[in-house]
């Protein structure tokens, strides 16, 4: 990551793509990223929204329609970010402890900014391919549920008691729940304040709306209090603190949206076994397939200007957010001629 | 500072006030903070400002135009946060070193957060009533240039030669340079690179937009490349990175916005002196005066619905921001009757 945010190691970075493929002369479809295509409408937003450091009122209403939304039981358990970025970013430095060694496993694969956040805060990170790999050596389990990029589930109960597990030893389970807006039963949120468990929420995701910088921590009220003098006063602005708290308590929004996402989701995942790609898993904001020429085609997609999401160090991935409505028709339509292209020159596909 | 955000050691909690004083009949007239009234114009957002991450190269336009504005001479020496507070919480992590036993050397009085996030990293700090009781013990030396609440000046070329002294011994000058739009001559801006020298800049406060979060650190490229990567990627909105660029590069608004100022400041100046009290010094964003019966006053205005700045240490102080045009009407009735009060109440001065 250097100063300019601009590396190609994360989805959504147009300015990098551009450099590799050209500006698409449609304008860019991009689906490198998993956030809801169809964002929150924008409630009008007062003067003083902008002008105005959020007050104790305000930031009160956020997290009391968070709390809510969530399912978290207590007020003190729940704590506002400018994205839940900037909480990967605190939380190891609040965990270091240079007395102890410390070896924090990392269920993988997963979002890279949790092992980068905690190897870089010095501790020993244990990358781990499953969830029964975890062990006693392990004081801090970071995991992803469900995962991303592969939508990976773990049953709550299970969490819990690793959770209570390492508790008892002085550890911490950290569960980002990016993308549990859309499957709520398998959020720990109504088990936040437990001690050893912290979760993070995004807010952006679900509610399209990446650019606002909003999210959440859920867990006991001494850690976030840590982590809230950790952030500092007015760490979230005056137009995510308005925002959010309309779009947390807009129950009618919530349902439509999680049911147009469950449709698309169906309607891409025909578009895409159509094509032939092998679906590996994902949730309603992001599918993750797999095929032998999955690099052939993010170059066909790249330079018909549809940007997904590929993983260098797993070539056949690819990793496909949610069209809107034109866009199912251009990806359709580069997936077609990709297809009939493939069939005519079979040795584009390697094993 | 607990988790709502809700304390009465900053300006501008309306929340608080409320508590306090009520909810006035014609709304806060809230003069407790620096922030400018008169809001730089919110240029139209494009959806995408509200939906997407900010990419790289929407980065390095609001970099480059904050490099322009503040003359900084290299890009790799500035970095955007969420704030300057968010730098403000970081700085003191990154300069952790356990080994050494660091002094932290804070010129007081000034904004209260710098000595508490030393503090709260683990540093002694040492308050330093005077520029010139820095001393070879203080490895770390943090002031406000100009001061905030008293607008105390320290000319630049002092300035450098303490970065420079510091530098040598592996120790930081930090200069919060929240108010130094008003005084482009004071800034070491164009001095950033230089060793044992980082900068901190507030957009909110002079462009009217404090609820926007969005602040820069200027420094030695080591120094800002730690500083990103703690940030992490994404640390400022969408619409923070784009009214931030349309803004800083707006000169002519720069221009008429610093005369304005100086205008209103007059003004203000005019005002508070003929009511009575002693003007301190301070800034063309907020003036503080001095008066024995400070106190009574402040709960004059707050009673009237205006609310200032109290300092609990130092009772005989007021500090008081810019009012609108209809703000100088209301504060000006008030001040009038709090001088024929006080001149029919001569018990009410208390020395």
């Amino acid at each position: 990551m250097d100063a300019t945010g601009n590396d190609l190691h994360h989805g959504g970075n147009l300015a990098a793509a551009e450099e590799r493929f050209g500006r698409p002369r449609q304008g860019w479809l991009d689906l490198s990223t998993g956030i809801n295509p169809a964002a929150y409408p924008l409630p009008a937003l007062p003067p003083e929204a902008w002008a105005r450091l959020p007050d104790g009122a305000q930031i009160a209403a956020l997290l009391a329609a968070a709390q809510d939304h969530y399912g978290v039981p207590d007020r003190g358990c729940i704590v506002a970010a400018p994205g839940s970025q900037a909480l990967i970013q605190w939380l190891p430095r609040l965990m270091h402890s240079p007395a102890t060694d410390t070896t924090v496993a990392v269920l993988t694969p997963t979002y890279g900014e949790h092992a980068r956040s905690w190897a870089g805060a010095g501790f020993a990170v244990d990358p781990v391919a499953d969830f029964s790999a975890v062990t006693d050596r392990h004081t801090i389990v970071v995991l992803a549920n469900p995962n991303n990029p592969d939508g990976r589930q773990i049953a709550p109960d299970r969490l819990l008691a690793l959770a209570g597990r390492l508790a008892a030893r002085g550890g911490l389970l950290v569960v980002d729940e990016a993308f549990a807006d859309l499957t709520p039963r398998l959020s720990l949120a109504s088990a936040a304040g437990r001690p050893g468990l912290v979760i993070l929420r995004s807010f952006g995701k679900f509610f399209g709306l990446g650019g606002l910088r909003l999210g959440f921590a859920l867990g006991p009220a001494a850690l976030i209090d840590r982590l809230a003098d950790a952030l500092g006063p007015w760490p979230v602005s005056g137009p995510a603190t308005r925002i959010g708290a309309a779009a947390l308590t807009d129950s009618a929004w919530i349902a439509m949206t999680r049911q147009a996402l469950a449709n698309a989701t169906q309607r891409l995942d025909a578009l895409l076994t159509g094509a032939g790609l092998s679906l590996v898993g994902g949730t309603d904001l992001f599918r993750l397939v797999e095929h032998p020429a999955a690099p052939t085609l993010f170059e066909r997609l790249g330079r018909a200007g549809i940007l997904v999401r590929d993983f260098p160090e797993r070539p056949r991935w690819l990793r496909f957010g949610i069209p809107t409505e034109s866009g199912f028709d251009r990806l359709s339509e580069s997936l077609n001629g990709w297809t009939s292209h493939k069939d005519r020159n079979a040795s584009d596909v390697r094993a």
